[in-house]
């Protein structure tokens, strides 16, 4: 049966990870904010609001959920990682929320202990929420900054975590399949995305079966679209939206994924409406060589940044040089992008179970952009490249 | 003509208003990091990631931006109140963001100035982004927290401001009207979400034109669905998916929204599939019974406290005090949620111009949660529901 999501073993060796390294650290407790790092522990993933939230990993004693009272029922039947619900009726209150987690923490006896902290305010400070520090409010207590405890744990996939990655990227090419399909000339790229995420999400279900769901927010579970990269704004790599509908001659910039158990893979696509010219098949195949020559680099023991220099450097020796935009990837896993980065400044040495997008790109402001993305993970003896999608320009031009 | 974005000349007026309150802060200029901020002031809005950004409005001086390279061909296409653009190559880089931030604001002559902002780390530190304070990169210049400088100027809506939002509401209700015809037993709900969202985002393009884009990243610039909330997933007011299909019996609880000029209303109706059982009538008259309750509450010199405790008023006295999970509502702009709250512990007096959600809801566990969300603007002399749509159980059965 293909894997759809994390184990609650695996979730009880990734608390017995960060009790071990808070040891080591000599800490009596752990204190998260970070939404990620509660699906990452406990499997337990929310809508993150202006309400606070923290969950404690104490060295001894239950994994802890301080929260609003609106997510008490959510969290049992999401995990059993997490044992004690403490909760506040809602933000602001009458009592403020960082007074009842003072309360809380004391209440844990841990107001005179020493704990890493993941956010010195105590709180994920989204949309308008205004507060005291939990700092403030335990001034006995003695808290240190341990922002990296997790993502450091993040950095290197289990075997479960590629397998869940390798099942997303699968969807991934499903969906720009689907997507290149209704590409064309008068089409408003929302309408073309929206087609190719519909029909990819109910392939997905249909094929991982009844009990599938995505374990993040999400409109589309499989979903590919343009995000308006369509003609002179394909030369925006970080688009948004475009109101023109698609041109014969427009470049496209595809992009797709899929949550699988809350992962999901990358997989981009440049493509062009109608016969290329020659300037657009010129810069088409210097991208495409880039990446080829990124690709090959990957392997345990090479720098992430070896690899953004060697994408670089075939740009530059052909004269693209004010052409680069961004670096040549980042790793992913729980969040789009994740350390390490392959850039320049990230000396990060690769290790088996590292996995990056690898996608160099050129840019032409007002004309066109040039940039395909794979989704590579780092083996024993090389890497490999998890999503398959035709990469050459024949296939992919419309 | 309908009016899909905020004028060139309304963002000015916002940008004199920004540098009126840093002169009567006696502050040189305001440093600012939010992403929501940038929109609201420049109409420029963008990805957030690990990439340190920052808009600089001084007292006197142009508007600048401090980002990644990766933005720069992409603000001329969207403002012309940004009139300087300094980027670094990418993060981490050779040489930190912060460093280069540092370089920029001392070029700016602001490094021995007193600046407002927003963050102090001087970074929206998002997805494993790592760095040193700005604080701490310009000893000699003296910040002061200042976030609540825009976010207070974003509580009274404009005129235009109230255009966008009433317009997004009729794309809410075109949404849920699709939404209602496709849920039916056997589906599951993302794909009825999707087909509902493709349906209205295309009508509501055919609508608004073709200059039409929405300005956030969104893959349905209107949309409607489920987040999972089925059967006894509606008992969880935040619930994100559910694996089983729609069945017989079920009470749904539906959420839309639609990005014009960036604004979104929000419109969530409770639904039950087939005909409702004696207590599910019960629930959800009282539910409908505090919501008119809170709606007729609304009003200019209103505290927003007294709305919440009305509503939980109806409930307690019907006996369902041990089914809340959330207070009544919350502001609404350019974010989902924004202060100010309804709340028992928000006395925040209400003006004309604010726009609340208003949204008291009822949760059984395991069974099911009652919970309907219209969109209130205060005017002069009341107050106005922008959000229409059946309401009553018969029209809401499916």
């Amino acid at each position: 049966m293909v894997r759809t999501e994390i184990s609650e073993e695996e979730h009880r060796e990734r608390i017995g990870r960060v009790r071990e390294e808070l040891e080591r650290r000599n800490l009596d407790a752990l204190y998260l904010t970070s939404g990620t790092s509660f699906l990452y522990l406990t499997g337990f993933s929310y809508i993150q609001t202006e309400r606070p939230a923290a969950i404690i990993v104490p060295v001894e004693g239950e994994v802890t959920f301080l929260g609003p009272v609106i997510e008490k029922d959510h969290i049992p039947l999401k995990t059993r990682i997490i044992k004690e619900i403490l909760t506040y009726p809602d933000y602001p209150g009458e009592k403020h929320p960082m007074d009842f987690f003072a309360q809380f923490l004391r209440e844990m006896k841990l107001d005179k202990k020493r704990m890493g902290i993941d956010n010195l305010a105590g709180a994920s400070a989204r949309w308008g929420y205004k507060g005291p520090k939990i700092t403030q409010k335990l001034p006995d207590a003695s808290f240190v900054e341990a922002k990296d405890l997790v993502e450091d744990m993040r950095l290197i996939k289990s075997e479960a975590e590629i397998e869940l990655l390798k099942e997303s990227a699968k969807w991934c090419a499903v969906a720009t399949e689907l997507l290149q399909r209704e590409l064309k000339p008068g089409v408003w790229d929302p309408v073309a995305s929206l087609k190719a995420s519909l029909q990819a999400s109910q392939a997905m279900k249909e094929s991982l079966g009844g009990k599938y769901e995505p374990q993040r927010w999400t409109l589309a579970p499989a979903h590919a679209g343009l995000r308006g990269q369509v003609g002179a704004m394909s030369a925006i790599p970080h688009a948004m939206s475009i109101g023109r509908v698609i041109r014969k001659g427009d470049v496209l910039g595809t992009g797709a994924g899929a949550d699988v158990g809350g992962y999901s893979s990358e997989l981009e696509r440049t493509m062009v409406v109608g016969k290329p010219t020659e300037g657009q098949r010129r810069r088409f195949e210097v991208m495409l060589k880039a990446q080829v020559e990124a690709l090959m680099t990957f392997g345990p023991g090479i720098k992430c940044s070896e690899v953004d220099r060697r994408a670089a450097k075939v740009f530059r020796d052909k004269g693209y040089g004010d052409s680069l935009r961004h670096h040549t990837g980042h790793g992913m896993g729980l969040e789009g992008h994740e350390p390490p980065w392959l850039d320049v400044g990230d000396n990060t040495v690769m290790q088996p179970g590292m996995v990056f997008s690898c996608e160099p790109g050129i840019y032409f402001p007002l004309d066109a952009g040039y940039r395909h993305s794979d989704t590579v993970v780092v083996t024993e003896d090389g890497a490999e490249i998890v999503t398959s999608y035709p990469r050459d320009l024949e296939s992919l031009t419309l």
